[in-house]
């Protein structure tokens, strides 16, 4: 068995990040010990997958504050703590844990240790939340499956996006440790290929038979009868189940109706917003056209040709067979099954 | 205005070529003057496209036995004839021009001139009557489009792809000329980015307002309202209407029908075959893993990973608005119409 990839982790009081654009090439551990340099980490893509982001940012919050123990009055650095999760917030727009995590830093308050002891452990606390409920999200998709059959997955959901397990990989690592006999597709993912990069990654090194497509392949695979289930990772659900993932998601989803291939969705409860109405009001992040020109080692298209680079889309509800969370599988009507759910969770 | 693009050209008695592997960087004319590089042209890809492939592989047969002009009786010289058109045809399986144009040569009998006069004079003839077709197609289908709107297209059918105009293309240029205002979104087109380096290049180059996308970013932009009109070119086209083209077509073909969007093919009568009944009857390539997994100047997955490559899906003839050809707009029943247009033409 090859080494454990940990994408993040607390150790010497510092954050480590497996720096994932890297990868599949070097295994690269980097320490952050700054705010700013998480900010970074997180808009260069260092550290990616919905509920890293927020674990990072949760740590961040602390590192921006942990200086100031001798020199600040308890208000004076409840300000300060504020003020490093607005600018954390601007790192990357879309994924709602991020914002979820840093209002959860925001809201500690002193206690008998000091303040900034307080932050270290919600950071801690909001870690390990996402280990245990990766598990559990796993466990609950893996009844949904069965053995034989094969999976498509786009991106990467994966135990690199988050911590052990992943999301949308739960189940697959799941399926492995009880024998199960089945294969993964996984889309290429571009720009910024992660599922050839670290879904693909992951797996092989879990010994999981994955295969690599591009994700105009996806179409062909399915028709094939290759495909009986579809799972994918989220960013942001809103309200009625809308949902915004890796840009190519929303196709793949209309890919899966077409050929009436089961299409689910893996969802922390922090990733779903019931403070978003629909999808129309997740903001989708726009990246830089380098990304789709310039990753090839050369210019693959005239250096000043319009590019457009959104980094995520929006699949309607009506293309979801269900979402799954570690608090059970909702399904439609979203609305109403959304808000039991998160009802129960708060 | 920048310098005509010829991606094949006749000169100096050899094939010249425009090396596509190079582009948008470089521009590298290459003379090929055997059939042995020919067909290494064509499986490397230097020259690629259905109607170029054919125009490429025509003179491909004249290049293999013109020095046989002293040495060989007529009877030998046809043999070898046939021998170097069976070599040429196993340098790609999917494109049916490359069949029909080998059996045009194949078919040439000698006359009054030497029968390599008769040869060159066919492959010359071959490349003069795909200049024409294309701007009958692009005629043809200008007259389904109307000023003002985006038409996305996958892959490069373009003067690239064939001679000036090209096929999907052709009423793009056509409709420049007019002074319509419209958008064209370009599919990049894993695992080659024959969109990103060929058909962006094409177009900007001749002041056509293009957007380079992604292929997992077409749903999205047609979820916008962004696309009224999709044109694709096809490598194959069975009697049915089931169509053969680049990976990624099949994809796009599902997001069309999903939008209620046009799904229009551009097809040169060469390129469609009454002797394949269907599209399950198309063999499709599948080329090497390197494509999908070290195009990037890196690895981009793990170099041991299961990688899928085929180069070409098949779009079932049920999701195609209308086939375009020079000889008219074919719409369904496809087998009846085709077989009806295909009279005519032969």
């Amino acid at each position: 068995m090859t080494e454990a990839l940990n994408p993040i982790e607390w150790k010497n009081d510092a954050l480590v990040l497996l720096d994932q654009t890297k990868l599949p090439n070097d295994i690269v551990y980097e320490e952050f010990t700054t705010a700013e340099s998480v900010w970074d980490a997180i808009v260069t893509m260092k550290v990616r997958g919905a509920p890293a982001i927020g674990v990072a940012a949760a740590y961040g919050v602390y590192l921006g504050v942990r200086d100031y123990k001798a020199d600040l009055d308890q208000a004076a650095l409840v300000n300060e703590v504020q003020k490093t999760a607005a600018y954390l917030a601007t790192s990357r727009p879309t994924a709602v844990n991020l914002f979820w995590a840093l209002d959860r830093m925001t809201a500690v308050t002193a206690t008998d240790a000091s303040y900034q002891d307080a932050l270290l452990a919600e950071a801690k606390a909001i870690h390990k939340e996402d280990e245990e409920i990766n598990r559990t999200i796993g466990e609950n998709l893996l009844t949904l499956l069965s053995d034989g059959i094969g999976i498509l997955t786009h991106c990467n959901a994966g135990s690199l996006a988050t911590s052990k397990y992943g999301t949308a990989t739960a189940p697959m690592y799941l399926a492995k440790e009880k024998g199960w006999n089945f294969k993964v597709y996984a889309d290429e993912t571009r720009p910024r290929l992660q599922g050839s990069t670290l879904t693909a990654l992951e797996l092989s090194r879990a010994g999981i038979d994955v295969t690599v497509i591009t994700d105009s392949m996806a179409a062909m695979v399915m028709s094939q009868g290759k495909v009986q289930a579809v799972i994918v990772g989220c960013d942001r659900v809103a309200a009625n189940g809308d949902t915004a993932n890796k840009i190519g998601t929303l196709s793949v989803s209309i890919l899966a109706k077409h050929y009436g291939i089961p299409f689910y969705v893996a969802a922390p409860t922090p990733t779903i917003d019931l403070n978003t109405a629909t999808g129309a009001g997740i903001p989708i992040e726009e990246r830089h056209k380098s990304e789709v020109i310039e990753g090839f080692g050369k210019l693959t298209a005239p250096a000043d040709v319009k590019v457009y680079n959104p980094a995520f889309d929006v699949t309607p509800a009506e293309h979801i067979t269900a979402i799954i969370t570690e608090k059970g599988i909702v399904r439609a009507p979203y609305t109403e099954n959304l808000k039991l759910l998160m009802r129960d969770t708060i």
